[in-house]
């Protein structure tokens, strides 16, 4: 007998059918004899329906507020859920974030799991029954409802998982596992029936929306199990876990970030520490910035290149311009149709050729090169966005295919 | 400055226009320094929709879970609410019936309010906020979440006026009051000013939807005084209380009740404790019985006459058909096309001929009465469904137009 933190997310329930479909595989699993905990997103587009409603009201309500009314959806979603169990006649009981011992940060909209109270999980799994979680919210010392922020029903389920010291956590997609590349752009992409928490999160933080960073590193941190499954077909998905058989495979996948933009800021004075100020400009601006790339530029100055998400394009290039004084540039050359395109892969470091191997893939594919950056398990380069899936589909025949 | 508890019904919420127009009845309200404590519904069908919803999974699904699912749509009003009045620059909270500090049985679907811990709404009124709280629903001992039943709001309104010993509960109706008539049927109904608690009683049995019994109940007992009145217009309207001016007008009211079902049992034997018998196997299938009539039949025995509810007729015929031999009875005498025609007011009993001047005016009317009933503040007579109307009518001019 096994204890499962199950998820499901807001397509696989968002009608009577889709829930008595998820009923199914959770009365299966059930007769098994495993303990359940199953976590619920809020059905289809109920988030975005109580926003838009909230909007119609008010363009910026309190975050309290928000979450007070945007916590209603997954509420509701467990109670149907539960009632769609009871049918099946199987004991079953839905909670709460609050009722499920959830204790989170008062930040609203985006608050932090702070502690679980598992006793009443507990009792209720004692007495056999199946217990249906509302995702994505909790309560706050002074008895408010929070909720979690983005993918916050991921992060109840793999929270759930730690503080129940469950044997796995199950999140359901609409995909059967993670892939070498995105199967829908590169045919020949491959399945993972492993993967280690960090390649995951390079993958994700790549656009493979299969687990948000957040509950990965989570899951990482307490040492929780994912498995990544589909819900349409009952068969065994990718697993997420610290160690995994890396002799078999050095590259896990190969993927695309086109939510990047470059920012050149060229003409620099070449002296001590001007890489320094021109990114505190940018975190005091609350500007995130990923690869980065220093050159010589023409006549003793100095070019520093850097990528940022496109949503933050705008205020960094204002917040560089308001310092171009004390900064000293001379231009920014800033372009938004660029991709970025890596390969993950845990213990590629120490493999010898790997990114020459790529490089070369992509000089045969004829795609040109702009940034390169490189970490312990990851190598990332900024190409055209205009070539970026040639890019994933040359690296990829080169690695998985060849 | 008051202490002012507002209720308001789903339909004066149902879509962003009414949530904002009540936020200004509301903010006016607010700028006259009242504390201010608001009770909403769940929007419009928001009610109707879950529970259709749940069927679509579940025919017959657990209270509890039931609960669960429909105290999301106070939760989901009293937010939006809220968001209105932020939007008006005011402060306020909007709280779930738990955090309002309401405490209940756990009769899952008819929850009775046991106990209201008043510390947290206190605590924000002080910091001057406006109190918004989700009605219908509270939370019983082990944290679950339950609901009050038909006419919950009423009554989390009225127990909050009572527990915060609150200046006055008003219920906001789309009726601007409390009328002698349905104003619908009979054109020259009066607005009464005032009403006693126990007039509102019976004319709200009797089918004056605007309070309902159970709140009304306890407003008597907590001295709460009411006022229903309109969402429509900024106006008085009819206020409920214990005394009020009882020279002015002795009838508060006349009313029609068409949910009413006749049976007559026939041919008893005439012994000594058969109206007990009946009445008991009436009671053990929890049917309740209104007007009661008991006259000598045929040949020595005894027929005995009431009302029901017309939703409890075929069980009621079940009931007594299974015990026909036990009681000994020729025929039952069916009708479901009967009405209940009532007038209604303090101090009827002790004025002589009002009863006189009642069935006078049916006599001239030519309304033909079937059964009488009488109490301390009350007259009502059972009559054929399709003279009701013309009946209310009649006495009505005889009372308060001649």
């Amino acid at each position: 007998m096994s204890l499962i933190v199950k998820k499901f997310g807001g397509s696989s329930v968002a009608d009577a059918p889709g829930i008595l479909r998820v009923a199914g595989i959770i009365a299966d699993d059930y007769s098994e004899g495993h303990e359940l905990v199953v976590v619920l997103s809020a059905q289809g587009d109920t988030t975005d329906d109580l926003t838009a409603k909230a909007a119609e009201i008010n363009q910026s309500p309190s975050r309290r507020e928000m979450d007070m009314l945007l916590a209603t959806g997954e509420l509701a979603s467990a109670a149907l859920m539960a009632m769609a169990l009871e049918k099946l006649g199987l004991p079953v009981i839905s909670l709460s974030g609050q009722q499920a011992g959830i204790r989170t940060s008062s930040d609203h909209g985006s608050a932090r799991i702070e502690k679980i109270d598992c006793e009443r999980i507990r009792g209720e799994l004692d007495k056999r029954r199946i217990v249906i979680v509302a995702g994505f919210q909790g309560v706050c010392r002074n008895g408010d409802v929070t909720t979690l922020g983005r993918g916050g029903s991921d992060t109840t389920a793999v929270a759930l998982a730690a503080a129940l010291r469950a044997d796995r956590c199950q999140k359901y997609t609409d995909e059967d596992g993670v892939y070498t590349a995105d199967p829908r752009k590169v045919p020949g992409a491959l399945r993972l029936s492993e993967i280690t928490y960090d390649e995951m999160m390079e993958l994700a933080s790549l656009g493979a929306q299969v687990l948000n960073n957040r509950s990965v590193q989570m899951a990482k941190r307490y040492g929780v199990e994912l498995e990544v499954l589909t819900s349409f077909e009952r068969k065994p998905g990718t697993i997420v876990k610290e160690v995994t058989n890396m002799e078999k495979i050095k590259i896990s996948g190969v993927a695309k970030d086109t939510n990047a933009a470059r920012i050149a800021v060229m003409g620099l004075r070449d002296e001590p520490g001007i890489a320094f100020r021109v990114f505190r400009v940018l975190s005091n601006a609350k500007i995130v910035v990923d690869i980065i790339l220093q050159s010589i530029g023409r006549e003793g100055t100095k070019d520093i290149s850097f990528t940022v998400a496109r949503s933050d394009l705008d205020s960094a290039v204002s917040a560089l311009d308001a310092q171009r004084e004390a900064l000293g540039f001379s231009e920014l050359d800033v372009s938004d149709s660029v991709a970025k395109v890596s390969i993950v892969g845990a213990g590629m470091m120490s493999a010898s050729g790997v990114a020459t191997m790529m490089f070369e893939a992509l000089y045969d594919a004829k795609v040109n090169i702009s940034m390169i950056s490189t970490s312990e398990i990851k190598i990332s380069v900024l190409v055209d966005e205009a070539d970026a899936d040639r890019a994933v589909a040359a690296i990829h025949r080169r690695f998985f295919e060849d």
